[in-house]
């Protein structure tokens, strides 16, 4: 007789990282403490109005189905947008999702099977272990270190990571949680790995439009190697619409469309109110990300130049999306974020950080780093590091 | 060097059967032919406008991930909705989804691994293929028989079909694609299985409110199973709202629903705006179902009544839901319903079916048969009816 059980894959999907502090942070508020979060990458930023009033003022009477690849209209819109950003794609070749989260799913199931292997530098988003677990992949990790702002690992490392198991290589670009901006030539160095080894690259374009020095490219820009590359995108921090849950999954490679297509029948559609917000916000005019852009380039120039001016702390100066990595001297940063919650304050506050163990595949990394999002106006800003540097003086596990 | 492929599993899923008669449906309307769309599950009944109105008039300023369960205003929302129908859970116990869909891919991604087996009646809902082939699993169909209306299989069925590999049943309650209402007593065969074998019983409950004879007896009113019932359930038929993509995972297993919690964190919250719309329904009139299941009942008795009427043609009279299986004398129903869109017309009209071949498993099955889905209002289903009367009579396959 079976057993009633969880799945060894329910087992083996990993907790939010991020999310299991929130109970501590709770407390600290119950306690009447103010917590700072620069935990996640929840911008405080408001929703475009248009883009909300798209939705309030949309005629139908039917919430119907949308296609599974979703609306027509929005991905013909899509298709404006992406030629703004210097990507070339007809409308055949996007499928909406729901989120760029459903993106990464559909990106493994059509193109990796259980036991297939990707390789991705860390630190990377934590969910990709999440997505990884469900479709039963493997997660190779290869290191990208601090010291030179975490950038892309070399060749070497990636040769060495590959095996006949290996499909794909994915990017976070610019990166969250490190903020790097990669530059054209290290894309062109992905190429000549995924061209070498005819490999699927998986670029996670999320953070696009916020990059402080330096140009984005994007993967689809790449040129010779449009069957492998597969752009996993969203318009949750674009527009500061995480809750809308609209990504995109866009590729040249009409196997895998059609393939994908699949799994996007099989959900029915994505979210349709949500698809009204993100078609108007195609039409937002262009200087929206003008000032959006600028204000998080202030914050990040406030949170680098704090951090940096606290003993024993480094930060390199992130070049793209609104994260920053920071060494910080502690032996734990598990240990050291949940002390600053349930042990700290500093005139009745705190700050909440994510602890870059999370980020890490490698067992033991990441201990004496932690992640900052700087979705916070600047004030706030420093506040959090007057704290942080509070902490740092009095944190017992401090160590050098 | 690997070769850059689609996944096995990418070549295994499923294309939508239902869809790969949309290019036919077009080309008739394109030669100016109406087409009475019987054949998806969409209904033509509008959206109550108090849940679209709840969306247009919410204030927020930023669109935020919530709760990845779900808000918990809503999940606390859904607890006074199901207690209204019978089955008692705490807000705990509900995860809300992105769709049915979500719901039934947690389930199985959770409680089952890949090679682990399901048992389903057939003939089943199509995309419960697709959401076990992303999650490994092997279906397991068990045949249920039109001439007493899809009822359940006996027991015997299912034990003959129990592997070691066996961690559930799956039901659809009541039926889509057949439209059968199992009573208290086929629940209670159920619970005796699962008990008896310690399997998952999950419980697709979509068109709960649509039933025409006899009360809806949900698997969560099974009482001594608690920790082996799952529901997966949705707001998308219940109040015409397909496109919302809210759904609802519900168990009482604590263990199940901390490991599919984790699920519901890797894609970080349910769709924001749908949410909204689907609190609001919930306090919708306690009338609202009466009007609606009044014009669904009105469809159905002409539906069935014209099927019936017709020469060589059986049809069951469901208990629930929107569809009816009916057996034609044709030779091959895919054969049949692309005929119906690529080479007949009548005064100008023709119907759209689905072919039954696409609801079972057992290879062969349901060549005989299709599902109508009485989306239309009775005018238009009398002039569907006039169409496949007419059609079977010229039909060149035509059996018997």
């Amino acid at each position: 007789m079976s057993q009633l059980t969880i799945s060894q894959r329910g087992q083996q999907m990993p907790a939010s990282p991020i999310r299991k502090l929130v109970p501590y942070a709770e407390a600290a508020k119950k306690k009447g403490v103010t917590v700072y979060h620069l935990n996640i990458g929840q911008p405080d930023i408001e929703t475009p109005k248009a883009v909300l009033d798209a939705v309030r003022h949309a005629e139908f009477k039917v919430l119907e189905y949308s296609h599974s690849a979703g609306n027509e209209s929005y991905r013909k819109k899509l298709v404006e947008y992406y030629s703004k950003v210097g990507i070339n794609v007809n409308h055949t070749q996007i499928l909406v999702t729901t989120g760029g989260s459903e993106a990464i799913l559909f990106g493994f199931m059509a193109c990796l099977d259980p036991g297939d292997e990707v390789i991705i530098p860390e630190p990377f988003y934590a969910n990709y272990n999440g997505f990884a677990v469900e479709a039963g992949v493997k997660v190779v990790p290869i290191v990208s270190h601090i010291e030179n702002g975490f950038a892309l690992p070399p060749i070497s490392a990636f040769e060495q990571a590959i095996t006949p198991r290996t499909k794909g290589i994915v990017i976070c670009n610019p990166n969250n949680p490190t903020g790097y901006l990669y530059s054209r030539e290290e894309m062109e160095t992905l190429k000549s790995i995924i061209q070498k080894h005819n490999l699927y690259l998986f670029s996670d374009e999320a953070y696009r439009e916020f990059c402080y020095q330096g140009e984005h490219f994007s993967a689809m820009q790449l040129t010779g190697v449009e069957d492998n590359v597969v752009l996993m995108d969203t318009i949750s921090k674009r527009y500061s619409a995480c809750g809308a849950r609209i990504g995109a999954f866009v590729t040249r490679n009409q196997q895998l469309l059609d393939a994908t297509m699949k799994f996007a029948q099989a959900r029915l559609s994505p979210p349709g109110l949500a698809q009204i917000a993100g078609e108007a916000a195609v039409d937002l005019p262009d200087d929206y990300f003008d000032e959006t852009k600028a204000m998080y380039l202030e914050r990040r120039n406030a949170l680098v130049s704090r951090l940096n001016a606290i003993p024993g702390v480094f930060c390199p100066n992130p070049g793209g999306a609104f994260y920053a990595m920071a060494q910080l001297p502690i032996d734990d940063s598990d240990k050291f974020c949940q002390w600053l919650l349930e042990s700290f304050e500093y005139n009745k506050q705190t700050v909440m950080l994510a602890p870059a163990t999370g980020f890490y595949g490698t067992p033991g990394s990441g201990r004496q780093e932690v992640r900052l999002a700087y979705v916070l106006n600047t004030e706030a800003i420093h506040k959090a590091m007057d704290c942080l540097e509070k902490a740092l003086e009095v944190y017992p596990g401090r160590i050098k």
